[in-house]
């Protein structure tokens, strides 16, 4: 199984990936652990769905949202590990989602991400998550998110 | 020393592994750490104290909610390894505290899974901590814990 | 290269590593992993720049209480480790900024951190980032750090 040619049969390119945008990397290994840094839904630097959820973003957006971001969590990773098939497994995503204090469909929002990772992935995409409402987020990204990936 | 004698020493017992809320797992391993996603105060599937601390909840309340979280994660740890007594130590627990602006006892509401994890696993359950007062939770939520693990 | 001798010769004098604010531990080490608890902006005990960015505190004092939850940070590790110079590199930086619904400039206030870890540490300081707006904090802290690093 390679998960290389499993992007291209889902029909998915992955983006370039995105720059830091202060002085930090965007993602560094540990032994067999990479993480990335908090990684935004911007398409070719252009913010996508911005705002908050519940009020200027819709839980279908957000979903959206979640799956951009979580294509440029994989391109991080593609970069670390030069090829996504040297990814062993997913661990761990967080998922932190802007909203109002109202707001209570973070799981669906990050399913957006979580969706992604198992379909590319399979079973080695199962990852834990943890799922929380955020007040105030850098460039009014309505999503960040982190990846943990074991790798080969 | 068995962990597990030491939580029947204490009368407690634990509840079943509670189930995600979405596309993922509740708990995984890379290596020998593991971590598991975040874990809510709920006692079969209903939420117990909901709310957050500083209004609809107290900060005892909160406490005891923050150890239901942590009886749940323990469930999720003897769920990955088998039992309690593969745990070599544990590592780190994120606290989450849904609360009003103005809540600064995240501290004390925290201690009730620190104190948990001490009573359980001794010096073995020294951790690092982070206690972070959130916006909005899933699930109406007063807390949502992680509990990282390094198993024997 | 020393990091115990850059810091000497950037005029950094570490502080006492804090000590913890409830039931934890201020470090833990799992594998060549090291994670601290949640740092805080103090020198003695004293909370420096309390409040909020964006309200009692601006952007370019943020940077400076970074940079002191950094230098606490630092004194964690070289508990952990006995020395600095045992660092192999840095992993990863939680930033988490205490501020108003209208705050985004929270990379800034990280770079205080970050710039003092790639001071000290050039090229092994690069570490990924998370940088999220925190609704309420303990003890009315401006920003709460984590930092991981990898021993040699």
């Amino acid at each position: 199984m390679s998960y290389e040619q499993r992007l291209k049969d889902l029909g998915i390119e992955l983006p370039e990936a995105p720059r830091p945008v202060g002085a930090y990397v965007t993602w560094q290994r540990t032994g067999n652990l990479v993480t990335t840094s908090g990684q935004l839904p911007w398409v070719n630097r252009v913010m996508q769905y911005p705002g908050r959820l519940g009020a200027e973003v819709n839980t279908e957006d957000g979903y959206r949202a979640a799956r951009i971001a979580g294509l440029n969590a994989l391109a991080q990773l593609k970069q670390a590990l030069g090829s996504l098939d040297n990814v062993a497994k997913i661990v761990r995503l967080e998922g932190y989602v802007h909203c109002t204090q109202e707001f209570r469909d973070h799981p669906r929002v990050l399913d957006g991400c979580s969706d992604l990772l198992v379909s590319v992935f399979g079973d080695a995409g199962l990852h834990t998550r943890i799922a929380l409402g955020i007040y105030a987020m850098p460039l009014e990204a309505c999503v960040q998110l982190v990846v943990w990936a074991e790798a080969r």
